[in-house]
């Protein structure tokens, strides 16, 4: 399927990769990635040309790596550099390389022309970089559903009272109506439940007893990246909505890896202003977006089963149908499909 | 493939359904299906138009279905009657509904066009009405076969000595001529084995020592179920062929649910004339049941890996040779032929 | 896929066939085998053409075969000789049957013009006929890749080093000079690594402490028997290239049945000239073979997924690329072109 090339995405995160070669899967192409005697991560098509063994089978060597078969050796310039047996080696063995970004603890692989590869766009967020905030590292997720429904799913506040209806939502929120703004580069989708009881995550993790205000912000980053800002503050402050950062404020980050049309792997983490030095609430956060995270990949995949069998099955395929509440997704949608090559 | 639409098929056992949802294939369609509030059975597709997630994952609420993504709720009819966040509710967020009908506790689903769904065409039996005889469910047989190969094989008496060697056959009835009656609406085989020893079946149920004249009528109804009145009676009575009521009787019913190409639901039970009132002698008759239907699905089974595997390997492919043993299959076979659409 | 169908291909060890029905699949076609009254082995199609039942799911009966689902029964030649319930029995009722050879406990069969197979053709080798040497069988090993991965493999003395550097290599042949021979029927590679220490296999099955001269010659029949005469000698000896019975010298056979286009069986034996009354060396010498043999499996199944996934990925193909190292897989693939029919 067509991809959006010219992209950063995240090959792992930085301590997913050291001197052992490491293969991944980025927009259905197999690539093998491995630390340089400098540190930095390389990235390699996974393919020897030779007899077409995946390199990641073989060894790294300092700087290079060496196929298992026939012990043909690269460097990280993708060049060829020994053919065990033979004194010329053929301008034809070599291998793809793909450019690295590491930022926040986490690696990014440049999927596009490498000419435009531009380091100033990898995603970042102030809080990163500020010592009132804490950054915890969560999972990558292996969603069977293809990356534009897990996307557009973090950009859909709409669908938190009915699939969450006991971490991150409740039955207050089933009619607030979403607001979209789709004039910025990111798209941002939000609502606010103002003096309402606090829902699960809020209640065990805040320990807020009475009503409170309570927000969720979607920022979906073009191609796949979402920041949801969600908290809670004590509906007695009446806090203006951009106060937020008087109340327990959240950044839940999705950095979203399409594999291929049907697999994707979420990475998620998130960064808070409370708590900050108090592992076992990160821990406790982490368990519970473990719950809710789960609870999308059921649907998600069960949606990509139904496009899965409709597409073999059917001429003219059925095709999900765009409702008001869509707004968000609809113009992610939109975007995508001007940005594919 | 094509499947004949215009009839009634199987969708299960009346105690299968209640007031949650439940998921069944039918002819390639998935339908979901739920008790509405004055205990009818409804079906409906099992596809939430808006993202395509099926509404068998959401939960049921008096006489409507609630989508588990967004909450969108189907009433009975198939209309959309609210959609969280939205006021204007779409004309086509609605779904197909399917005519259903319940009877002898057993029900049934119409899946061609509802116009032409008559419940006086639902399958019935008098002696579902006979206080003299006793019906006994089975189970639900998953056979990977296409439902062709399961239907013939149930008007086809000459595969018996083979197959069910040691429980409804034996060697006695390898070469005795089997009739066919293709005049009337049912597509009827049957052969009488004369005073002959009993098989395994009648051997431990019926108590018969010396020997025994054995019938096997198989009545084929189109499209799928099949009817086997099946007995024997001690052959000192020289019975005729329309006293079979003088023996031990049995009728095995079988309800085809085609499920797709290779895929068919064979749901069976029985109705005897003796020991009505001994639930433990049905439930050994189900036992002996499972033993010989078991048998007859690995012959299924693997003929229909052989005719996928010959269908994708070879142009032309190699069909069948039909014999003059198989008059009655033929006969369905051209049928059915003229059924579908 | 094309094959070379005027061939030989092993069914099978002569322990494998006895009077109960063998299903093996050869060349994408399935064939039931079984001995005879007489001793010998014969092959017909697996397919009853009546309903497409496999035979082997039958029953052997003197030099007959009977079908399990209506008991027709086939003699060896493929005819129908009974049709129970019919007295006429149609000439479309046949299978096809296949010449088979046995010879040194081997079964043959072969999978082209009947009017040419000519037992003559059959492999053999005088060792087999030596009291002075021990063939010893090892496994039939089942690879997911296809026949020619397999077979270029065991023409390809580079890859020895880097695939089984503790077994059957070591580092000290990496880049000694391959010599290879096209002129003959069979395609020859060898080379020798003079004064070296021995490898894993030698130093503890032939008891060498010292340097020896190592030879790796490997003879490829087509379509796909392998012959590897390997060995190692003192090096102090100096032995000329003839006269390799003065070492340790092992005949490891591969005699490689083509299943399908991803599915290879490798039947490996060896003939050894040493320790020839010692089993319990021989059983040794299949343990360290077992271990080198499943490195080249987990190679060649690694090739073999890349390229399926590539010929469904990619327009054009990335296709292997020939180096100078290849000469004697490369002469292999010209010569297989030419004998596909």
């Amino acid at each position: 399927m067509k991809y959006v090339e010219n992209a950063w995405y995240v090959a792992g995160w930085a301590s997913e990769f050291a001197d052992q070669p490491v293969k991944i899967t980025v927009l259905e192409q197999e690539l093998v990635l491995y630390r340089k005697t400098d540190g930095q991560v390389c990235a390699l098509r996974d393919l020897c040309p030779h007899k077409l063994l995946p390199l990641s089978m073989g060894k790294v060597d300092g700087d290079t790596i060496q196929c298992g078969y026939h012990g043909t050796v690269f460097n990280a310039q993708g060049h060829c550099i020994r053919v065990p047996g033979q004194e010329i080696i053929p301008k034809r063995q070599c291998v793809d390389v793909f450019p690295v970004h590491e930022k926040n603890n986490i690696v990014w692989v440049w999927m596009g022309d490498a000419d435009q590869a531009d380091t100033s766009q990898v995603f970042d967020l102030p809080q990163f970089h500020d010592k009132t905030w804490r950054a915890h590292h969560g999972d990558a997720l292996h969603i069977e559903s293809n990356y534009l429904n897990v996307a557009e799913n973090l950009v859909d506040p709409a669908h938190v009272s009915f699939v969450h209806p006991t971490t991150l939502g409740n039955a207050q929120s089933e009619d607030v109506p979403v607001h979209v703004d789709t004039a910025g580069e990111t798209i941002t989708a939000w609502r606010w439940i103002r003096d309402a009881p606090p829902v699960g995550f809020f209640k065990e993790l805040g320990g807020f007893d009475g009503h409170v205000d309570r927000w969720h912000y979607y920022y979906l980053h073009l191609p796949s990246t979402a920041v949801i800002d969600f908290g809670s503050a004590d509906a007695a402050l009446e806090i203006a909505e951009e106060d937020r950062e008087q109340g327990m404020r959240i950044f839940a980050l999705h950095f979203l890896t399409p594999v291929n049309a049907t697999h994707t792997i979420d990475r998620w983490m998130h960064i808070r202003n409370r708590a900050i030095d108090d592992n076992s609430i990160g821990d406790r956060m982490n368990a519970l977006f473990r719950i809710a995270f789960d609870e999308d990949k059921v649907i998600l995949e069960a949606i990509q089963e139904q496009e899965t069998r409709l597409a073999a099955a059917e001429k003219p395929t059925q095709k999900p149908l765009r409702l008001a509440i869509d707004k968000g997704p609809n113009e992610y949608r939109k975007r995508i499909e001007r940005l594919q090559q």
